[in-house]
């Protein structure tokens, strides 16, 4: 076994976290001597203990001299939980293999050097692209402090989310949509504009068994949002936030007794200004959202640059429809030149749908 | 090797005819003795010998005991050339290895039954699935007389074939329409709506060395198209059709005398009848035809039900816009339900840009 065959099981066992973990990020860790896994550990979910301190209280043998693999770099500070590299340092361990560089202020480096110091051999960048693909959203909120959005949507093969009548049920299938699920599960919120709350009154939760629910916010400038819809009344179930450029006190009072947030933010070509929204809710803890708006929102959240990655589910079929709603509407982007770029997608298959998984270049 | 491998072997071959055979298939042959490979064959070019003649008339050495290997089955009629398997017969081959098999009513069979009249074992159905995907096109007109109809379009990712102000150059990059140089190559003709012609004036040749040369197709149901276009000044050059409901007889002379054929079909909708249109050209030869149209020509095609095959470009990039241009336009299919399926595609990257290549199932 190699360092990079040791570090491909600890993106493994990283993995497991997926969803739990938010705001924290995905890490795994193992744990070698001569040669052998002793241990192993992840980082399971968010305040619980990390993938090292895991994988070392796993192990009742000595670990003097040993190898630890890890994801990330070891943290240095005193968060939640005690720094990991004080455990690592007591605990015998001579040689740390690191994957991702943390980028968290806090960390960036420190941690890597206190090791060191410390007299432990240190080894960076093992499968370094593959560990950080583990953490995107993580990466880019400990550095902004505004959430990734991941714009999510579905259209046929000509490029449709509804027919020309506004038929949009469904279309893709059972499979497609059940990845959506799973996808709402390692988003910490899912947005939706008012529209989508007036046409389909949905319950925007994830119905998969034990899934995370994420909060649901709604973009709502003149607060249309019905009180009787579905995420009013299950507001205090299921976290529940609406933002509008409605400053009406008494107004807000009326979603407030069903446990609705209201958040009044800034306008944008009398819509919510979406760039200050994402700010307000990344002071909130809120760290990644999911963005399933129909034409009008998606236009908004491209034109503001709040975009991180793009899931465009394809169906295998055709409608056409000159007055057929795209995934993406408003006025446009004018000229090619300035058409917003993406990175080379991810494909893979749903069912009889195609899903493609873009990053935003920026 | 299997007959497998040497199947494989006789389909590389038949790939070498491609886009110089139409309206005849793509055939590749070997011919095996005692375990090796003698002589290969395969249809070069419409007009020319067929690959198992070629394949025996490449061979110096007695065939008496040989086993031949073709991608579809032997003809036994007289066409442009003399029946192959009476060839066979005479050579002395004792087996032949089939893989397609030829769903022309003149040969259907009657081929194979031949051979084995003569003594000959015949093997069918080896890697036929294989052998089929070679001759979609000779298989669809083979059978119904109408050209096989391959839609191409080019859209963002967001389902867009031009901004909303109506930009379209490019959409994609400079290997995927390179890629359409090689598509209008392998189609007999290329068939655009009198809008492209009006906004481009394109030349619509290909543009690869030593090519073939489609034949240009125009819907143009009112003569709309200007004389002084690119497409009616070089018809002398690259045969060129204009479909028209218009019947003055002196307007059409006046394309005439640049050698613009005037086709007069049927009205459907006052617009140009495909399914006419479509009968009319494969009396004329003509076997497959690349729709490049707008919205508007592709969503006749679509409701026309006239579509074999689709070839949907995607771009990694977003634009938006309500009233940008979709593939296809049209009043579209109003129910999810009666809308056009497609098979699961196979796809391929073309520099930054996916091509999705999908059967329409009828």
């Amino acid at each position: 076994m190699t360092d990079a065959d040791f570090m491909q099981r600890a993106i493994a066992l990283a993995e497991q976290g997926r969803g739990w973990t938010n705001p924290n990020p995905l890490v795994g860790c193992v744990i070698v001597q001569q040669g052998n896994i002793v241990a192993e550990g992840y980082h399971a979910r968010y305040g619980d203990w990390h993938a090292e301190r895991n994988a070392i209280l796993n192990c009742r043998q000595d670990l003097n001299g040993a190898t630890l693999y890890v994801t990330l770099e070891p943290c240095c500070h005193h968060g939640r939980t005690p720094p990991c590299s004080d455990l690592i340092i007591e605990s015998g361990i001579k040689k740390v293999v690191i994957g991702s560089r943390d980028p968290n202020p806090l960390v960036a480096g420190k941690g890597a050097a206190q090791l060191r110091q410390a007299g432990i051999e240190v080894v960076e960048d093992v499968l370094r692209d593959e560990c950080d693909r583990l953490n995107p959203i993580f990466f880019h909120y400990i550095q902004t402090k505004r959430p990734y959005v991941l714009m999510k949507y579905a259209m046929t093969a000509d490029g449709k989310i509804a027919t020309a009548s506004g038929e949009s049920k469904w279309i893709t299938g059972e499979a497609a949509r059940e990845n959506v699920q799973r996808t709402r599960h390692q988003y910490s919120a899912i947005m939706v504009g008012v529209g989508t709350v007036l046409a389909d009154n949905p319950m925007l939760n994830s119905r998969i068994p034990n899934g995370k629910q994420p909060v649901r916010i709604v973009c709502d400038s003149q607060l249309r949002t019905p009180l009787e819809c579905q995420i009013v009344q299950t507001a205090h179930q299921y976290r529940t936030i609406i933002a509008t450029l409605n400053q009406d006190l008494d107004r807000h009072a009326e979603y407030r007794q069903f446990g609705v947030e209201i958040l009044t933010v800034a306008a944008q070509n009398k819509r919510v200004d979406l760039a200050d929204l994402l700010q307000k809710i990344g002071q909130l803890g809120i760290d990644s959202v999911l963005l399933e708006g129909g034409s009008q929102l998606n236009f908004s959240a491209l034109r503001a640059g709040v975009v991180n990655r793009v899931h465009c589910y394809l169906a295998p079929k055709l409608i056409g429809g000159m007055q057929a709603k795209t995934p993406i509407g408003g006025e446009g982007i004018a000229s090619l030149a300035a058409a917003v770029k993406l990175g080379s997608p991810q494909i893979s298959l749903h069912g009889e749908d195609i899903l493609l998984d873009f990053e935003v270049i920026h």
